[in-house]
């Protein structure tokens, strides 16, 4: 058969690569599940807090019905706790849904979408979903370039994706670039500001870009429940905008893209706190522990404020896929980026202090 | 502020009405939750079968842990049912994902999209979202005039959704009308065959919609496991299709579109054949006791091959809301149609035997 399908930009789009699950390892490498370390998602390592873990239980006798399509008591959580009333918030199925809306709602095929290099893949698929012409800006120490990222808007731009901290690299903004930034673009253009990482910010970086939202009706913030709140396997994110926004994409989101387990879910997680902190201080245990190792193998590796660590395995192109692979045949798994441009480098999530000793070792014997 | 976002077609989209959930009316009512009967939503009253709850609790485990992007097992458990290989099957967030993908795939802003008067709200929904132009097909006896949808094809029309059982209406299209349908569809537009309600086929009306996505390359099956199978809360859906357009729908799938339990329940719930027998032969019965009330009441309704009825409820167009208004207020929630066209009429999901019962004497109690 020879006959196509779907615009051209449709089928150009190179799908997403995740993480390779424990199950598909243990398969191909004929490897025990119970023995791999998967290190590959920046998945909480903690896994779900036992508060949502309940809560999810609970709601497991409603299964049968249909999802409350508008979220009712799940917003009333994210009400209570960023202080914005529910037609400010937006449900998604992870932010990854919210991302993809932004695109979907704000703009037509042709039109511009501008965002970092070796910033999240999701921006670069969900511009390409919609036909919008990618502005791919140069990095600046592995970050966001703001200031170029700014001069790159033209008329015909509809979206700006800002990652803080930025995945896969782990790079951080302070506050005041980003308002500085928020001044500079044009009111008709959306910023979307993606913090999925925000809850593992140290305080002294932490900021409040829920004040920015009321101050700037184009800008929406994207939040995740994958990362420190440990529900990557329920999918559930949101996210904040004042109603002008919040409106649109109320109007093209699924209507029960949120199922009903990780809305019960979540409304427990919002509310622990001891175990965002704990999540947290194991993080940054974690990270001196990894990047200590690293130090001690003179290996280079990016400041990171997320959970998760980038870090150089080789000067050859191949280095992150041949030890990638070296790593796979040990039963651990991290991920390789050179689909972000970057096959010298691996990124490592940060996990339980034994898991990252047994990638330690897995990794000095992929050196030798 | 005066500023408006994104393109004109998605600000006048007016969204999706679902069925109101019932800790909602309970608030606005002010009833007593355990007392309210739901017949809205056309899901399976049993809720979810055992065999799921258990695969459901058995993932809970690893629900820190991202989803298998690519659902391996439950692929698996597809191919294993259906005959066809995992690249001829895109998973789902419910088949409403299925639906939309369908439309972000084959359709640009301006380009044609077919579906029937009285069908599914979703395929306006969609075809808004992408900024395609709708052609509605009148109705014929409620049901879809295949003849005038394949006399409508346009050089630009890019695709086609046919229902079958068609809901809100539940009108079923014999076997040989489809296949002729599909034989006159040129070959460059996409059919969505939404089979939502397929379980739910007498066994004289069942037909394999396999066998024609075999021979037909624009052809989408669409299932869903949200009605017979009792998962509606945890999303999840399928469709099948050849290589050629399931890999374009897994181009702009979100990669983690179906959470981890819904994989499980899945699963279980697929290989539970007593479950789903037993769930056909209840709405049967349960067909059997709401039109009869129906007759006996003097009743007009739409013969049905769903898991709902369309019942006149009388001659006003005010009729429908204000006969749904008095049910809410017996602590009774079904569907009004009007959005649909349908003023006059309700949909009133089958229930179990005694929720049925408490339907028809609310209705009878609404109707004096």
């Amino acid at each position: 058969m020879s006959i196509q399908f779907g615009p051209e930009y449709v089928r150009a789009i190179a799908p997403y690569q995740s993480g390779k699950p424990i199950a598909e390892v243990a398969r191909e490498f004929g490897l025990d599940e119970a023995k791999i370390v998967k290190l590959a998602s920046n998945e909480n390592p903690l896994g779900m807090p036992e508060s949502a873990k309940r809560a999810m239980f609970d709601a497991a006798a409603e299964v049968g019905r249909y999802p409350d399509a508008n979220g009712f008591e799940l917003k009333q959580s994210i009400t209570t706790k960023y202080g914005v009333s529910p037609d400010w918030i937006t449900l998604g199925n992870g932010s990854n849904d919210i991302l993809e809306l932004a695109a979907h709602a704000f703009v037509q095929p042709g039109q511009s979408v501008i965002y970092a290099e070796y910033s999240f893949a999701v921006y670069a698929l969900a511009t390409q979903a919609v036909g919008g012409r990618a502005i791919v800006v140069q990095a600046k120490d592995f970050g966001h370039d703001l200031a170029a990222m700014s001069e790159a808007i033209g008329a015909d731009t509809r979206l700006i994706f800002i990652a803080n901290p930025n995945n896969p690299t782990g790079t951080f903004l302070p506050a005041s670039e980003i308002e500085a930034f928020l001044k500079a673009v044009p009111s008709h253009v959306v910023v979307v500001l993606d913090e999925a990482y925000n809850e593992y910010l140290a305080p002294e970086l932490q900021y409040e870009s829920i004040a920015w939202v009321k101050q700037y009706p184009n800008l929406l913030v994207s939040r995740t429940m994958s990362k420190a709140y440990g529900l990557a396997g329920l999918r559930v994110g949101f996210g904040i905008a004042q109603p002008v926004v919040t409106d649109l994409l109320n109007r093209i989101r699924q209507p029960f893209n949120v199922n009903s387990l990780a809305q019960a879910a979540a409304i427990a997680a919002l509310n622990d706190t001891d175990f965002l902190q704990k999540s947290a201080r194991m993080n940054a245990d974690g990270y001196r522990q990894l990047t200590a190792a690293f130090e001690a193998m003179d290996l280079e590796y990016v400041p990171s404020c997320g959970n998760f660590v980038l870090v150089k395995v080789g000067d050859d192109d191949s280095a992150g896929a041949d030890v990638n692979l070296a790593l796979l045949k040990q039963g651990v798994i991290v991920r390789p980026v050179g689909n972000y441009g970057l096959p010298q480098w691996l990124r490592i999530s940060i996990g339980l202090p034994e898991e990252n000793e047994i990638f330690i070792a897995a990794l000095k014997k992929a050196l030798t």
